[in-house]
């Protein structure tokens, strides 16, 4: 099923009688610096690191939530909650190309097609500066409740504005709020999408086969997602930081024995304020630290994933 | 009534007049080094940690409640809260249990039913590794609000999907979110159980009678419990971390002077996160650093519990 | 109208053309070590820290508000929730108990009439420890909306309950939830009462005049406060300690040129546990170290304000 | 589109071919020391700290929100939570005028009108002490749905009590909530106002055209603001300073190449606390330690912004 009941059938030691326990043989296999190789990614890596920069913002519908309370009048626009998303596009991508630049990464944006027709430059200068664009959907809308046709049109004419836009050609989708439909994977792979990610079940890639076709699912996370800050209230800064910190360092201490993917997201106007880009540049900073992680774009370990005949496959 | 009153009694110098109070009395017997062996274990431990696992993810109702959004139109799936389920038992379990297995110690696996048949394997590895497997429902729904035959079918059905996959015998009990009905606890007893740990109301397990036998009560926490975790905004993991420490330092310090038992609960698609089971191992090689600290699974502490004649009786 | 205005004028330097910012003064004042005496409390103290530990639990009325889910269906009792509330003077009260004498502290108790008739025994213990007995009404319920006749009964049954039982006779008042009515502050005039602690406005007691007399107001926080935690999940026990800790550096900062109170409250199910235990003792300790500190109870300071002509009038 | 742009495209190294990531670039830059001043502000300031105080207490409607229960029967005055809004204007500007002036700053004071009616010597102090009076409307109450004559009346008057009472003119604006509508601006420029604060779209002000005149925004910020600690649960004050520390460690790296504004806001009842007024110290302490930092009220930005013939326009 893994790579782990594999690893326990190999150590051959493991049973209930076991006076050893398993956490023991782990221990002296840290010590004897025997690495189990074919448990890397077949380019060597240990641990993978994922960053998603959601580019939403210019695309959100007409009082879209926000910090702000949610007591407006009907028939009012909620003015100030509309420059909280133009902060998204005006001051948060901007700073966090910035910031990928200066750590030497590449990232994947997930584009919402309005808010790239709203700001096509930026969107331009994204892929410009080396990031890949992903899909996330002509609208900032549901998709799982359309018919057949209609969430075709809807994901087609998402690509259609990324690819007309930058030149790149999405590979890899997200839908609002992760909530894909019965019929969305179909979709997919019809319009000739590599990978999803609204999947939550692991912490590394893996194949599925959809149309008879293999398709990757390179996983996201909530918990290492800026989305915790939306509401403006529920995490500081600092706790995603600490929470993330804590995150990469169980990975990476497995990663010694398995392959693993960490996959971290920020938001436009929530994950390119000055306080989270600082937190994002002070973890992953540390992370560059460790030997053997890489950063790489979602289209990237899609490639490695379905390349991999070792991959998961479900 | 309890082990404190006992030894204020035996103390013999508190009173209201009394000038020295009663702290300093405990301090002058910590420079004596004076101990009551008496509000010892009876193996002599001084402070018993309990660890929870429940094994629940696969055996939620459709839709259950998750981080996402609750806005789910009806007739809908919500497919991306039902991959954070499956999290729980691909990598969740797994993981406590490789984290239990190099921290050397053996905790108490709360199952629901229908978790168990969709993974066997799954339990079968808890139990072979060591753990106690206890019962948890049949299904992931209430019971208090069940006539008896109804309560019963569904306790028993629980108990046997376990038997029958792991060939563990549960003794021990926990209702879903702790609602246990009027009728529980003497369903319990006819069925066999030893104990319950519906209970919140002793930092020390206690001798209650059911059906004029007597029967352990090994007392559960909210706060030291991932729970807190559970809409994914509330605690962030070192928040968790923090709390928790707390709490040990001072029952280890109250545990000088009478028996005490910290309980801390972890669930397959919460506390089987990196970030949590990162906080975890921290936590517990913290703890594991103080002399006469006992792990230990809630069968053996129920079992300690009834075979004491000390035991607080209610 | 108050001391700081005064302080202001005497200073007698401050104007908006003054080039020498009031800081700067204050920071003159502090190397020359001039202080003004004045300013003290009359028993010499700097800053007065009052401790608060309601005692409410087993006088809750049935499926009263507590962490576990609201999705209780009706007609049924939430059987562990009440558990919850036992733990209040299972071990919440004790454990405290045992921390203020080993910190060497006495606190003020509110007590709920309906909680000290449930545990008579432990209501005798508090006063015979040397703490502080004030009243908190007959029952866990609203008396804001209560008819004078009533409202009276209910405030005196409360009284009656702690001075049967106890012997102490309460002379300070705190309503449910701080609500008190119209006509409450002439009922504890008219019984007997010395002061009432449901005001927020000030970090420093003062006098009003209730039915022409002179009546002390000895204000409470909600920000120094257990109840912080009250659903389990918005503060961690840390947060608390840390939030406190910030709240008494500035208190003790300005206590050098006014009186200061600094009130900080523990309810008996939520600050007895050994987690708030641990950050209260760590706290007080750390506050111990400072020149000048005195903890007292509320009808101490209630007789230091009643009896100083420096007070505070409204 | 801004001064990041310019920069680029001065710098004129970036393309997506570029081998050499902008982040190096910046790197390098930092290490010749080579400054590029035009990005400073035009008084040589490399980063502006704008300080907001609100003066609102006093000013509230009956039962205004605040961190009691919302379950208040009807007909009754909430008498406990008026005392919280009371500390406000008894405690909290007080407290922070002093601390203002210990740290030698000036801040920017958004004052109701019906607050200044309500206590004018305090208002009149705000002003002595060389601070800043904005206006916030005349009562604390939406302006955003009213008809174009009602709103410039509700501006107006809030003028007028603020002018009336200090002798100082308002020329910056903040409505309730930042709630303004398609009127405001206009009724504002017509008013003579200078700017406004309701956006959030920038760290850095800039200009509009109202009635085809230049008209300056000094943006806000929901997220460097004690409201977040409004229902008094969700941050604590040490959380406020983790973040808001974070936030400044981003923009003053930032304003070495591009002018950069950092907004922080306090309310009376909130901001003033014992706590929140230490954390603030410290957090400006901190600041102050740094080279070419200039703390600055909002009529000093705008008037700088409005000079500046290099200031971002929209």
């Amino acid at each position: 099923m893994n790579s782990r009941r594999t690893f326990i059938k190999q150590a051959g030691l493991l049973s209930a009688a076991s006076m050893m326990p398993f956490g023991r043989l782990l221990a002296s296999n840290t010590k004897n610096k025997k690495m189990d190789t074919r448990t890397k990614w077949s380019d060597g890596s240990r641990l993978v690191v994922s960053i998603s920069m959601q580019f939403e913002a210019g695309g959100q519908p007409d009082n879209a939530e926000s910090p702000f309370p949610k007591n407006l009048e009907k028939g009012f626009i909620d003015l100030p909650a509309s420059t909280w998303y133009q902060y998204g596009y005006k001051e948060g991508i901007p700073r966090m190309l910035d910031n990928w630049d200066e750590l030497g990464i590449k990232v994947t944006s997930h584009m919402v097609g309005s808010a790239v027709l709203k700001n096509p430059e930026l969107a331009k200068e994204i892929v410009a500066r080396g990031h890949e664009a992903a899909a996330h959907g002509m609208n900032w809308s549901s998709q799982y409740n359309l018919p057949y046709t209609e969430e075709k049109k809807f994901i087609k004419d998402g690509v259609d504005a990324i690819k007309m836009t930058t030149g790149f050609n999405p590979v890899g989708y997200n839908a609002n709020w992760l909530r894909r439909g019965e019929n969305t994977l179909s979709i997919l792979q019809e319009l000739g999408f590599k990978y999803h990610i609204d999947d939550l079940s692991r912490d590394e890639p893996f194949i599925i086969k959809v149309n008879q076709q293999d398709f990757a699912v390179v996983p996201y996370t909530l918990r290492n997602n800026d989305i915790l800050l939306i509401e403006g209230k529920n995490f500081s800064a600092d706790q995603f930081f600490n929470q993330v910190k804590l995150e990469f360092e169980q990975l990476y201490a497995e990663s010694e024995f398995k392959r693993r993917q960490l996959s971290i997201s920020f938001h436009d106007r929530i994950g390119g304020t000055p306080q989270m880009v600082r937190a994002a540049k002070d973890l992953i900073r540390y992370i560059q630290q460790h030997e053997g992680v890489a950063f790489k774009r979602k289209d990237e370990i899609a490639e490695l994933t379905l390349g991999d005949r070792t991959s998961i496959r479900e």
